[in-house]
């Protein structure tokens, strides 16, 4: 495949991606919905006339809203015309957008210059708890090596509900928060700046598809219907507040100071050739919980940390998705299980994606170890958990045996310093 | 105050009450947003032009939304003068309304013939734990008695987010869940109907006033800028799935299969008369919790059941709103300490209500103490759990020294049996 709009061989947005996300552009306030190609963003509101397939010809306004949730809320089925559809257009034989100068130079919009919005209006979000290592790690710190993992751990995909008016797209500052921790064991509790801030390398999942009513279940086996796509997720995570506030109902204060998302969505149709076995389950997954086809996904991804002391990049973490032991159709199926009801937009957190190596781990908790194994960044300063002004950097791509690359582009936040109390 | 609108002298709605809510009629299939005043319902879409006061004359488009998040979203002065301009209308010595028969007709609907919705979007969703006594009874089930009350709950009004995708108007039925449990403690879960269904009578804060910023705190002393209005609440429980799925990120599916609210949203103006002293806190809470004025209220709680099998209500329980240890006040500045933003139309749930005496406890399983004290039914029947055919009336209402009453309405569910998982 190729496209007469020219990339270099390693940018994350060749023809074989085609991501969606939402835009504004220096001549345009409204936003647009885009995809991404190459280092340009081919605006969907200015060519969806274009999609004149059997399903889309009646569905063109999806393309003019200022959201992608309508195109969500179609089936798969459309979305894959979609894809097609973009896929044709840009591609070096088709002559459609290539030759008509005029609808070209309105079409294509650099996205140096352009704006990213969040993709959708994410009316509930859930964040889960999907990699064993990851698990592991935090319960051999906040508990015992003996009760690391949960006896619930390998029967459920344990999540919980987060917050989604705190979610923000990649590029927003992030503040340090204040709140209470309790510094000493059996003492009083603190009010104060957070001490221990944290990143989460996720990747959270678009729910797509019509929207199901309260009551309804969707099994795994049903709930490719309802994975619209992906992107990266930083659940920034204030260690100290959580530790304190989480019992017994869970995380609530702590990480509801923001999560940041990268703006494109990449479909599930593009990540298809990255499809990987799933990571083995013992005890074998109720019923309700079992699909037999592979849904894992080899999405290798990396966390940059840079100090505003230098401008140095240090990856601290090099991970994988397939780490991960739950598949984003088990998440989906306990999400629904009891009747819970999904729309389009929604949102699934993976979990910090932690591999079985100190190298490879999801967050700062885990890569010093609770603070006691300080990272070195390349710039010679050292780091337990995050300091003021440190930029977290998340990226994620895919490389298959044909040298196909695609990518996510960037998710990428800066933490300020905590905004004193009077 | 009298009203040239006649009603019985217990009604919930007299003119000093005015709660908001959405509607549709039968000769009208779009949502208005409408007040409540004795058995019907004044339609502020009708009569918007109406609000001339200084502050709503140019808003009187949020009276012509299909929902209140647009009239929420304003500050609270202009609540004020939206009840003060109501209240004048609805005057006996008012002309305006009473003796403009054609208006009239047009602006009043039988609430026997209106179907109610829910009143807003509920952008996020946030359930706390604010009932001492409740928190004391769980705590000695689920734990033990010296572990009852976790380190934390003197210092945190304990919260967890919601799913607010399945929040539903009172009169939907709701459905018994499946879900995995655990029958036998270090045995092999289970999965199959919920048999420990329950409800949790609770009462829910709609946030108002412009939406806040990602980063910014709203302390207990400024949170009566956004505290909208109220109303009751269910939160429906499946208790042997929640044991099983809580540890350690707090309960997830068990809560997410519905949550009914009563339809009418009872304003804080409407509830100063019965304001009493905050519940005694020990220890003092952290300046960002204080706040000098009392903001609890007496509003009286009843919890009726209606078995399937016989007409005949047994009320099971009488607690009241002024045993809450936090004030919404407080809660709602824990909900936005490290940051969170707010939006109008979000909610916050009060957590159960229960009061120190059994026949206060707002659940079942406080109520048969986890099935060991069957509750007896009018119908001679017995309850440990609900049943399916169960309908759970939660109702609300407030008497001050005048004898002035204003009411909650009906918060009602019926429980259906599972749907057979296949
Ligand atoms: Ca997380
Ligand atoms: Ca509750
Ligand atoms: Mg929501
Ligand atoms: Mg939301
Ligand atoms: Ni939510």
């Amino acid at each position: 495949m190729k496209s007469f709009i020219e990339y270099s061989s390693d940018t994350d947005f060749p023809i074989e991606n085609l991501p969606y996300g939402v835009f504004t552009s220096p001549s345009n306030e409204q936003k647009h919905i885009g995809v991404a190609i190459g280092e340009w963003i081919l605006d969907l509101n200015v060519i969806s006339h274009l999609f004149n397939g059997d399903l889309l010809r009646d569905q063109q306004h999806v393309f003019k809203d200022e959201k992608l949730n309508s195109f969500m809320g179609l089936k798969k089925a459309y979305w894959s015309e979609a894809r097609a559809t973009i896929q044709n257009l840009l591609d070096v034989n088709n002559q459609t957008l290539q030759n008509d100068s005029q609808l070209r130079e309105r079409a294509f919009v650099k996205q140096s210059e352009a704006k990213m919005h969040l993709p959708a209006d994410i009316g509930d979000y859930t964040d889960f708890y999907s990699s064993i290592h990851h698990a592991t790690n935090v319960g051999i710190m906040f508990r015992s090596k003996e009760n690391a993992l949960m006896p619930n751990w390998k029967y459920i995909p344990v999540g919980y509900h987060g917050r989604s008016s705190s979610i923000i797209v990649s590029g927003t500052p992030i503040r340090r928060p204040y709140g209470q921790t309790l510094p000493v064991e059996g003492a009083e509790p603190h009010f104060g700046p957070c001490r221990l801030m944290d990143f989460e390398l996720e990747m959270a999942c678009f729910v797509g598809g019509p929207p199901t009513k309260l009551g309804e279940r969707v099994t795994a086996k049903q709930a490719e219907e309802h994975i619209f796509g992906f992107a990266l997720m930083n659940d920034w995570s204030a260690r100290d507040i959580q530790k304190w506030e989480y019992v017994p109902l869970g995380p609530f204060t702590a990480k509801n100071l923001g999560t940041t998302i990268s703006p494109w969505v990449v479909t599930v149709d593009a990540l298809r050739p990255y499809i990987v076995e799933n990571y083995p389950q013992d005890p074998p997954p109720f019923p309700y919980l079992k699909h037999e086809d592979n849904f894992n996904f080899d999405i290798k991804l990396e966390v940059d940390l840079i100090s505003e002391k230098s401008p140095v990049v240090t990856t601290i973490s090099r991970s994988n998705y397939r780490f991960l032991y739950w598949t984003v159709k088990q998440q989906l199926a306990q999400q629904t299980i009891t009747g819970c009801n999904l729309n389009p937009g929604d949102l699934l957190g993976s979990g910090t994606i932690s591999g079985d190596t100190s190298d490879s781990y999801g967050s700062m908790l885990e890569l010093s170890w609770k603070g006691t194994k300080p990272l070195r960044l390349k710039s010679g300063e050292e780091r337990k958990f995050l300091q003021d002004g440190d930029t977290v950097i998340l990226r994620g791509f895919c490389v298959n045996e044909n040298g196909v690359r695609i990518g996510f582009g960037n998710c990428a936040g800066k933490l300020l310093p905590a905004v004193p109390f009077e």
